[in-house]
């Protein structure tokens, strides 16, 4: 088979061309253009059904999993989900154009402008809504935007994006300001990961395998996201009864996403209360992997193995262990920690403070469930996954972190 | 030879582990550090001429060029300007712990604070300055350092770096924050670029091919900086008097710096009284390499190549390139600009505008030298380079750019 290296770089080129027409499009426009896809997206709903129903058929064919098949499925609930969503990124303040400004004694006058990044490149898995989801939020922040969704969501993603370029052209804008990418083999992730000069940040939205081979491959900026092996302590000044919502909520409200609980690290000093409290809420319900003292305490549960530390489960499944102070716990999340969301919970303001200050990760949370890592939770509006980097965009990842700044120097003959 | 990863690792994970007692550092406590810097490089002023001496007989006997043997050089001015470029960080405003919060509507406390990156890794070439330099930045925002020398520096940089590693000793900070890496065969940076979870953030400070080489390999993140093609488009609405001055010291202040102009591009209807104006000035001291048109116009200089347009010449060489109007010109700096510094000199609103807005460069410069963009210039107090790149930090890149962010959140049994 011929490599496609030319048709991608043709096509990341196309977009880059068209991006420019989006950079300083006014908000208006910007608004106007999401609130038509949102319309759009309601009028075409029997034949996104039609469409997804195709994906839906072949991936039973295929023998995906259930929770696999639950994702790529389009509902009439889901699709007017979407347009919300459309619409909901419409009403998002624009960025772009912000600016702070200052004044050097020699009188140039320097403005730090917010301005879009350019072109971006979303790697994604079955769900068909980030197709939405991604061209929405690169649009308002003034983006061309790469979609490379799975084969399994073929036909939904093309009558997805069709809509999007219809509603692009309809305002006499190009059709190549988002486009997805034709070549699904799985090759051409590593062609887009190098296209450096035409495609300015990838954003691989997935499991922990996908984002490691981007980040492997890549020589663009890539934003890492998602991964979170998310720990919660509770230290010996803690609130018992309080501890136990937090606890339940941070694991069960929904484990499949980053933001859950995996592993419950409890003070010696509260072990066997905390764990007395907590049993009759998870026994039958969570699967809990624990320390030998945590099953002595709890009188159930399985051993822990020395990898359930490290995993991400996404289940109802809770690693705990008991540790003999917040030393112990603060070199547990260390060497075991994603970078994601770390809680302790306690009433000891020194205890707080160090957790606060030597956990290094995006988000760390004193007394309050670990759920809260959202772009929606924390006033955004909107997010396009929770970034574990430390470079650019920490934490959850909205329309601000979707641009970049530029100086503007405006002089009047200054020389130096 | 054995491959020397393990030790690079090992290097790494102790400047990690020293770094954590940096980052929470009070101000006065990194600021008395820094001071101290500044003392012991005046008093060991013999020392460092003696071992710099050492390099450049080194240098002098391997045949380095007579201006890297330049920028090899110490001497004492040169020492005591290190010892000020330290006492100077030490006056500029600590970033970390600052912070932007919020509460939402169920009483989350959302607190995004300014902490430090981690570990930095600073590849450079022949200046021992920049040993101090980036040590005292990467200290006063909390960070730990790796420093990654050029051989030829080597008996500069290990005193250097022993003089800095003394004062924090004296502190009673772990010697292990900032580090020389010993090994200094080409294939160590490689490693480097690869120590993912060890290295937060690695700073190739050199010429366009080490830049490339650390991005080729990098799986790290890594800080493009410096390398600048620097545009200047007279506009026909031009202040052509102006013009001149803006000119000379755009391309000859300093030949040898990134933000130095190395093409100057003339609008059709303003080339023939702008060359008239500047050839006296250039003539025997610059040499142009003229488009067709410019040679005709100016009457002398010799025709410029095509790959001219695409080199930093870094030296009193400009290409010259007459140009139909504003589209041309912005075309030629799509095609051959490096995101650096591009410059337009117009008294026309609109052609200004846009201008700024479609050039799409870390800054864009209007009516004054392209030689501005730099820390200093821009009031930043110090830089460790120019970023030429989108994320993260663009332009100069200071104090501030030498940091994160984390979230911190804070609630009071809140669940979702």
């Amino acid at each position: 088979m011929m490599s496609t290296t030319p048709d991608l770089r043709q096509q990341a080129q196309t977009c880059k061309d068209a991006s420019r027409q989006l950079a300083w499009l006014a908000t208006a426009e910007k608004d106007r253009l999401l609130q038509a896809l949102a319309t759009s997206l309601r009028q075409h709903q029997s034949g996104l059904l039609e469409a997804n129903e195709k994906d839906c058929q072949a991936g039973q064919q295929a023998g995906l999993s259930s929770a696999l098949l639950d994702r790529l499925r389009l509902t009439a609930p889901r699709i007017e989900a979407m347009a919300e969503g459309a619409e909901m990124v419409a009403r998002l303040t624009d960025p772009i154009g912000r600016e702070v400004a200052w004044t050097r004694p020699n009188g140039l006058l320097i403005r730090r402008v917010k301005v879009p990044l350019g072109v971006l490149c979303i790697i994604y898995e079955a769900r068909p809504n980030v197709t939405v989801e991604s061209a929405s939020l690169a649009i308002k922040a003034g983006n061309g935007c790469l979609l490379r969704g799975s084969r399994s969501a073929v036909n939904s993603n093309q009558l997805l994006l069709k809509l999007i370029q219809d509603c692009l052209q309809a305002q006499g804008l190009p059709r190549e300001a988002i486009q997805g990418v034709a070549d699904l083999r799985r090759e051409s992730i590593e062609v887009l990961a190098r296209l450096n000069g035409l495609i300015d940040l990838m954003i691989p939205r997935g499991g922990a395998d996908l984002i490691q081979r981007v980040i492997q491959c890549a020589t663009v900026p890539v934003l890492e996201t998602g991964v979170g092996n998310c720990h919660l302590y509770v230290h010996s000044a803690a609130d018992l009864d309080q501890a136990v919502p937090i606890i339940i909520n941070s694991k069960c409200s929904r484990p499949a996403v980053c933001n859950s609980l995996e592993t419950l690290l409890l003070d010696r000093s509260v072990a066997a209360p905390m764990l007395q409290l907590l049993s009759p809420q998870m026994q039958h319900k969570v699967e809990v992997r624990g320390c030998p003292e945590t099953l002595h305490l709890l009188g159930w549960g399985t051993p822990v193995l020395a990898q359930d530390w490290d995993t991400e489960f996404l289940d109802q499944i809770l690693a705990v262990r008991v540790v003999d102070n917040l030393d112990q716990a603060l070199e547990h999340i260390r060497q075991h920690g994603s970078g994601h969301t770390e809680a302790i919970l306690s009433n000891d303001l020194a205890a707080v403070r160090r957790f606060q200050r030597e956990v290094d990760a995006c988000t760390v949370t004193v007394n309050a469930s670990t759920r809260f890592t959202d772009g929606g939770e924390f006033g955004f509006g909107a997010e396009i996954g929770i970034s574990t980097q430390k470079m650019h965009a920490r934490g959850p990842v909205g329309l601000e972190e979707l641009t970049t700044y530029k100086y503007w120097v405006e002089g009047q003959g200054q020389i130096r």
